[in-house]
């Protein structure tokens, strides 16, 4: 039994740098840079803030790692013996040029994704592309970042245990619908995330009628009616990994073209999940949903990919999209979530995650799947 | 008056949209790129979503400008006829390759700061910076930005007053600190400032005793106990702009080596407030702060710049630091915030946002500047 309130060992983040510098040998990466974002934590527990003072960790292939800090900042870090050594930086000084003479000028560098333009803006400085080969941190670090250990499988399966507990909520009519705005619900949902034990809210998805054909829409001061469908997507991020699911709920009977529909997009999802295996290609799962979806004659209203990787990030690798042939193995964790949109009239999307294990897809999700008629 | 909840004029985009270009041309930029952050939504009322998919403005310094967007979210974007084209792509385009397609191969780039590097590596593929120049977006839109017009100003206001008033419920005894965690407490202040107005919390640093003396520190498990300096930094986003205070109270009477240092305190922060006027350079403010602490001995433990630009970022130009000679402009929102921090024992920060404008400074908050003392 894994303990998600267990802190990660220094052990773990030894091993995961060792394995992100074979990762380097053999994606031919000199250095590794990265920031803001999930990479950051992921090697070395510690998470830099999003601001304008940059905190980095440089990671030479071969010699010790470096976390560049700003010096107020540097009260936060819990040290790693052996995993990094600190290097504090004073509001008067340039923490580009520390990291641009600390890391050389490399052949090849691998910056963080989600790491800011403007430090990239600097390194450009000192290591222009012609002499310095960039590429995206993902190169390095999404082959481990997307095979989950199992204490990280059992963080996603809590996580995904807190959000089907909301899920049940809603289905149990216990979140008033009718009357009040979608604004309003997205907030309920929101706090009884927290309360279900999420740290953070990432996104609280509420569309009704119409505006669900708006697959990101933004919760608004539109009030929900009686006679609608509405579409809840929410997630967040509990010890550290993400949740994410949708479902929808008509209130009161659906009308026979949105049960029809329903009953399309409830096959494609299941038929996404059962593709979900080791060994498949990552495209198989997209084509397995989207296939059913194209029969029933629905596929132009289709206009999404079928998922993506969960793990720190709510959205990561891999992609279950067409083009995407990477084959699925042990421990990648991804949403499936099919969905039909008709512009102007009604939307639906059904979405659990799933971990591909040996013994076949082990759901994170479980609330009810079918399309549940509250009354409230 | 300016009403808060009146939408940004397309008017208002256009002008600004017609400034960056203005500003493009003084800084030598032959196009400009910007994607998640401030100003996607400062030149447009569209903000990109924090997403692996692109969303990134394409504003050639002649020509019309271009959102490039996915699909699934072009039903998000509020169309402002006039100042940009919508350019939709699919779930399996490249859309770095539409922005290069669309910006030509440029001798100048500006990125937005905060877009993400996975794309600045994208485009440096197309791009390399031996032909391409990169610099960051706030090269063109920093100008414009800093100087906040009336809008802004009110907006700023509003954000103030709803974080002053959460500081009074501090200083009020409304708000319960013995025996409650940081967490607790931060969790309260946050709950407290939505419903004070603010849409978001962007953060509510609680830090005691000890803690204190980490600026940044992130509201922990730790106790707060009778006797104890209690440090609180919050902040969120109000229509779209930021509030930012930090206040301190004292739960009993404090020491006289506290009560002692917390007067250099009060009065480093009224001469920074004070030397915030149009025509001084922001590292006067610094300077002004900084020589009351040091004269009082504490030098070494003021280990941070006196404040930072305010807008729709918490954190933005201009910064008031040793270094930056930029005269202050009528218009300029900044915080004034030196700090004392005596580190294993207790930290102590003073924080007021305030306006540069003709008429002299306009302080944002007036939340009660002294050591309040509570006894809850």
């Amino acid at each position: 039994m894994v303990d998600m309130n267990e802190p990660i060992s220094t052990t773990t983040y030894l091993d995961r740098i060792a394995r992100a510098r074979a990762s380097m040998a053999a994606t031919g990466v000199d250095v590794l840079l990265v920031s803001v974002g999930s990479d950051l934590p992921y090697l070395t527990g510690y998470e830099a803030m999003p601001l304008e003072r940059l905190t980095m960790l440089v990671v030479p292939r071969d010699g010790e790692a470096t976390l560049v800090i700003p010096r107020l900042e540097a009260p936060r870090v819990v040290e790693q013996p052996g995993v990094f050594e600190l290097q504090l930086w004073d509001e008067t000084e340039d923490p580009v040029a520390i990291v641009a003479r600390l890391a050389g000028p490399p052949a090849t560098v691998a910056v963080g994704d989600t790491m800011w333009a403007r430090f990239v803006v600097g390194l450009l400085e000192h290591w222009p592309s012609n002499t310095t080969q960039y590429l995206r941190s993902a190169t390095v670090m999404s082959a481990l970042r997307m095979c989950k250990d199992a204490a990280e499988i059992a963080a996603l399966q809590a996580a995904g245990a807190a959000a089907d507990r909301v899920a049940g909520q809603l289905h149990a009519g216990e979140i008033p619908l009718v009357g009040r705005t979608e604004a309003a619900v997205s907030a309920d949902i929101s706090a009884r995330l927290l309360a279900e034990g999420h740290d953070v809210v990432n996104f609280a998805i509420v569309a009704a009628g119409e505006n669900a054909a708006s697959p990101h829409h933004h919760a608004s001061e539109r009030v929900i009616r009686h006679g609608e469908l509405v579409l809840c997507d929410f997630g967040g991020t509990m010890n550290g990994y993400c949740s994410d699911i949708t479902r929808c709920v008509s209130i009161g009977e659906p009308p026979a073209e949105v049960a029809d529909a329903y009953a399309v997009l409830f096959d494609a999802q299941a038929a996404g999940m059962s593709a979900g295996v080791v060994g498949a290609a990552c495209e198989d799962v997209d084509r397995a949903a989207r296939r059913i979806i194209d029969d029933a004659g629905y596929g132009e209203h289709f206009i999404h990919r079928t998922g993506h990787g969960i793990g720190m990030e709510a959205h990561e690798d891999p992609y279950m999209v067409e083009g995407n042939t990477l084959p699925i193995a042990p421990g990648h964790a991804f949403s499936v979530e099919p969905g039909i949109y008709l512009s102007g009239r009604w939307g639906m999307r059904l979405e659990d995650c799933v971990v591909a294990t040996a013994d076949g897809p082990l759901a994170l999700n479980d609330a009810d799947h079918s399309l549940v008629v509250v009354e409230c």
